[in-house]
């Protein structure tokens, strides 16, 4: 998997080794097994884009760049949130592995990956309560249910032929750019911003979100086992309609056959990338991502320019060239 | 299983069945598995405890027993934590039936069971935020952190020959009895009592929750399949420690052989039931479960007489009259 550069997270680089150190801390699970499960979870590669941009939002609207204490604990709500979100999906996903290691489920058993991911998700909730603030647990709340339904719409649903490109839209926003629209709106009322301040930067959330779904999307199809950390396809195997398959669709209905899990045989993964590949699928995806990037440097538009601006800036970029 | 009188609800009769619709419509879920998973758990002989309490705490805290509309929302809250928290705990214990039908997830599917799980937790939270009280949101954040920790405990657990009878009711506040305190202290806060009755209001819910939890204990042991709902003898199999266990196994520490999960026979729960019966366990659980239902009278000593505060203490003599 490619991994953001060190470089962007130059700024922030101090706020991150404490964000290492206090998600031990917070998780700090009294039962081993759970701990070892929090442990392999955190520490298995993540790029910690989530927290970084809470993290580069509060020093581009504080004074003198200074992040307050509630800035830091909404960073790591955002990362435990993001985690926990990951070890259900696998159950409901039936994935096997993740940023290149074993999922929770698969390494330890179904039961502990339930267990790890609601203590994960309340220890979040009890955080989140606890900045004391509660717009932001409005907000914050909103993903969560957010998260539910995008999982839920995802893991009970098979492919449907009068899917359209809004649909998938929303689906991306449950999923993803919700809880990063929500964190970076979370981060500026923390910091006191203006409604209009606050309403740009949950724009450039969500418009960075969705264009980071579409890549992920992409990069299902376009990548291999070892450069994505799990097996290559595995959006078509669990029959999650993601854009490139939708845009290839539109050119090649004859794709529906490989894709529908009822009559999936041996070889349809396989031979589905291959149709994708020589539609204008993939193209046509890398321009709605485009679009996604463009919309969220333009939130950013009415900010002081600053070198966290920049960064966010520059995350916006990173995404696209992910695919390179 | 023996259901609640309908006598002793009789004060909140109304309010109950606007708590049925309500948590249809609270639910409403877009998804028909999920609805028919939610709609399954809820109607499945939930005996409406939790929030008959919260109803009656909310008639005997506000003038003329007017009751809020955030009392209403925090009865109904409790009840999907309640249910939410069932569901996840289903999948871990592996239960196949509870409350006389088949669980979820042996009903549906393990995915199903997760999502309709975190759809209900993630419903629950984010009403609750819509409270608008930041000290209710941190009092019912509270026994979320506290179920994923007793889940941890009773679900990554096996026997510990050094367990005392204070880590049993540490492990059965976490199960049952923050739930019920916590909602019994919420609905006094959202009547604005002081500070004082607030703590009564928690203790009567605290030792309320243990009494309850304890007679459950010694249910799993006396009762039969169809008078619980589910098979007897569930915790021995799952190698939950209870109290009418722990005061045999004072008396039989041979019972221990038959308990131990690693070497589980056939027949080894009906051996240890038979145990069980033939020493004071059951008689010591008992007394300590009434031990609690007066704490929890005790806790009520100081309200006003009134046929909410008088159902108040029938529910706590109800919960022993179970065991008849």
């Amino acid at each position: 998997m490619t991994t953001i550069s060190n470089d962007i997270f130059l700024p922030i680089k101090d706020e991150l080794l404490v964000l290492d150190t206090n998600l031990k801390k917070m998780i700090g699970a009294k039962n081993p097994i759970l701990y070892a499960a929090a442990n392999h979870l955190f520490y298995a590669g993540g790029k910690r884009i989530r927290p970084a941009i809470v993290l580069l939002i509060a020093q581009a609207t504080t004074k003198s760049a200074k992040i307050h204490p509630e800035h830091h604990r909404l960073a790591e709500i955002t990362e435990i949130i993001h985690t926990a979100s990951l070890v259900h999906d696998d159950i409901v996903d039936e994935c096997e592995t993740r940023r290149g290691v074993n999922t929770v489920h698969y390494k330890f058993s179904t039961k502990v990956a339930v267990l790890a991911g609601d203590f994960l998700f309340a220890q979040s909730s009890w955080y989140l309560a606890n900045l004391n603030n509660l717009q932001v647990v409005k907000t914050i709340s909103k993903v969560i249910t957010d998260f539910a339904e995008g999982e839920v719409r995802q893991g009970l649903s098979t492919f449907d032929t009068n899917i359209s490109i809004d649909d998938y839209t929303e689906k991306s926003f449950y999923k993803t750019a919700s809880l990063i629209a929500a964190s970076c709106k979370g981060a500026s009322i923390l910091s006191y911003t203006k409604d209009n301040m606050q309403k740009n930067f949950y724009l450039y959330g969500y418009h960075l979100g969705l264009a980071f779904q579409i890549i992920d999307d992409i990069l299902d199809i376009i990548g291999s086992q070892k450069s994505l950390g799990k097996p290559a396809g595995s959006d078509l195997k669990n029959g999650n309609l993601t854009s490139p398959l939708f845009f290839a669709l539109e050119e090649k209905p004859e794709l529906y056959k490989f894709i529908n899990r009822e009559f999936q045989n041996k070889g349809d993964t396989e031979k589905a990338i291959a149709i994708i590949k020589i539609t204008k699928g993939i193209e046509k995806a890398r321009d709605l991502a485009l679009e996604h990037v463009q919309a969220a440097l333009q939130a950013l538009e009415n900010n002081q320019k600053s070198i966290s601006i920049n960064t966010l800036k520059l995350i916006s970029c990173y995404i696209i060239n992910r695919l390179n």
